[in-house]
């Protein structure tokens, strides 16, 4: 089988806000090869992304990725860890490119699963897909009282696992935060995961992110996301030196392996999280799953947008039944929802596992995603290098 | 002075070839505030870069470039420093965005510098603009006869330090490779300071790497640039520890701070070469100038275009007596030399220095630009959201 074709889909919903809530907009993508069809979706601004797949080559370094993609060989694993090498070397000087591969590793892998009819998590050597906790993905409420419901929402809600995350934390005062804290511990019930979530807002300070953590351990959070940003590992090594009982997280800015490995053994971090869809799809993940299995560190999915994008995430680690906690979004919006005519839900313990149908296992209703496709054309030179696909 | 207007120009030569040429295309970027214009160059990916400035947010860590820089105030390069954080955070999944950045953060400097009359260096802090030895940076011929000839020829151009890199370097045997580093010094002279480039091509595979070492040290090469990705920190390391006189160098992929530092830190390289069309501008480019130092690490720039972009890349270290040497594009397109009207021109010692003029120093050649204009168009949902702007 050969790539024939790769087609990006642009969905919005009609409003953006500047919320943290990555599930407003979408980047799908669709493989064909070889009378099959596989889905992905990159967690990564659509435009430049669409651009980076597109566009006129620089140089030899500074290729599209399109260049080591179409009519590429997609037989094996072993090819698709080809194509990825290929796009590392040939784009090596377009930063956008690994958010862009992404999308298009999880469908190539999708594609050579619904191919030999087996599930992603088989192909990468895993005897069974393990019941993992999802926890609730959700925002800080503007006040603690709104965090509190939030809180009882999802405890009421049947989650047993819930994160916290933006929103005002880190912008006012330890305390301010600690009320949220306490809230949120109070709203999930005494018995709870608890997760929190900063978003790099100490950018490098330790001192400031160190302030928060009596109240994380007051409050028990099980982990504390993101406290600076992604390439801070020294920081990440400062806070983790406090040896508090709250783990350190991080990694979902990972865009290539190495930056996972060194957050790890540089950062000293506890619990990893990866995105497939920034990370460079399926593959880079599982690698660094096997890292973290190594290393005793804890990995974690990062998935704030759809179920196809859940799928995809939970492959990597499906077979690894001591990582048991996955991120779950519990609140995407109509558009997240509308992706999957079968989404993952939990059984009547709570929990979830990555499907056991062929391929990622997720049916993409092109029907109900059409109201959301946001019409793009990019014209360079007098050619169109781009121009929104029919969903079929 | 509040940034009134931010207009990209995508330029490209006629034919773009697979040669690691980086000066086949060009992104110019101008900047206007308070009656002032600053010119500045992305190295990197016109289309993505010039989406990842007007694309539509995704959510609040995912916003455009343009939301951090339109209407923002430039008065001091604290203004810009700040304009450069809240591109990190608002724009934090964005990956191109630093590459973005990069030539706006420069059109800023060199906006500022003119309206104080001041030339980038001063405004550093720098009393002076000391001389550089410029090295004529030259692609390996595909055989070693044709590498001699080069060398030959810069040697006749006057350049007594010349950097070799790409071509078929690693992509056969160590001994290939040491007679093309052999017809280098040849050709280059025995009194010449040569550099070899291998742009990547040994991944993380040290021992390959370090086969090519008993060669680099027979030609009495300076150092032994990018062996490995970008992010292969390890790998250097490893390749550092066998203690050669050969330095190793790299740090051209870095596209924040942090990786360069880490380069020096984990990977323990004797040159840090920094790109100020990657790193996100000067500012922090000579931020890693001021780490480098404080580690007895050697600063160079990176450049392969324009002479907008070299002004630009040596503003970071232009008063650093120690730190001699400098990538100078020895031959570059019909492209790239049309962009300054007074490039940077050899003394009579054959060496360079960062201009005396204000801002940059560089003028830029609007007309001689138009011929290589690329016309581009992007529409979103209806709304044309770049449309190629006149060169004036």
């Amino acid at each position: 089988m050969k790539i024939e074709a790769v087609d990006f889909f642009y969905l919005s919903m009609p409003e953006v806000t500047t919320a943290a809530d990555g599930s407003q907009d979408a980047l799908l993508v669709r493989v064909a090869a070889g009378g099959h069809v596989g889905w992905g979706e990159c967690e990564a601004a659509p435009l430049p992304s669409i651009a980076a797949f597109v566009c006129p080559m620089s140089h030899g370094a500074c290729r599209p990725v399109a260049a080591s993609v179409l009519g590429a060989r997609v037989e094996s694993r072993q090819d698709i860890a080809a194509i990825s090498l290929r796009v590392a070397h040939d784009s090596m000087d377009l930063l956008q490119a690994a958010h862009t591969l992404s999308g298009i590793e999880m469908a190539l892998w999708d594609l050579l699963g619904k191919a030999r009819d087996e599930p992603v998590w088989q192909m990468l050597g895993y005897d069974r897909s393990e019941t993992k906790i999802p926890y609730a993905s959700l925002l800080f409420g503007d006040t603690a009282d709104e965090t509190r419901e939030r809180a009882q929402k999802a405890r009421s809600d049947g989650f047993r696992a819930m994160k916290f995350g933006w929103g005002p934390i880190g912008t006012k005062t330890a305390s301010y935060d600690a009320d949220h804290f306490n809230a949120a511990r109070e709203g999930g019930g005494e018995d709870s995961h608890l997760m929190v979530d900063v978003g790099q807002i100490f950018v490098e300070d330790v001192e400031a992110a160190a302030d928060r953590l009596p109240a994380l351990e007051a409050a028990r959070a099980t982990w504390y996301e993101e406290p600076f940003s992604g390439h801070a590992f020294e920081a990440y090594a400062a806070l983790g030196a406090h040896d508090s009982a709250v783990g350190i997280a991080g990694g979902e800015a990972a865009h290539n392996v190495a930056m996972a490995r060194h957050l790890m053994d540089f950062g000293h971090v506890k619990f990893i999280q990866i995105d497939c869809g920034r990370i460079g799809g399926i593959g880079p993940a599982h690698d660094v799953a096997e890292l973290a299995a190594a290393r005793s560190v804890t990995y974690v999915n990062h998935t704030f947008t759809t179920h196809l994008a859940l799928s995809a995430s939970l492959q990597p680690y499906a077979g690894r039944a001591g990582d048991r906690i996955c991120e779950y979004p519990a609140d995407p919006s109509p558009l997240a929802q509308a992706v999957a005519t079968n989404p993952i839900l939990r059984n009547a313990e709570g929990e979830i596992q990555a499907p056991e149908a062929p391929g990622l296992g997720i049916t993409v209703d092109t029907e109900a995603l059409k109201p959301y496709l946001v019409d793009t054309e990019i014209r360079v030179g007098g050619k169109i290098l781009y121009s929104t696909p029919s969903l079929g």
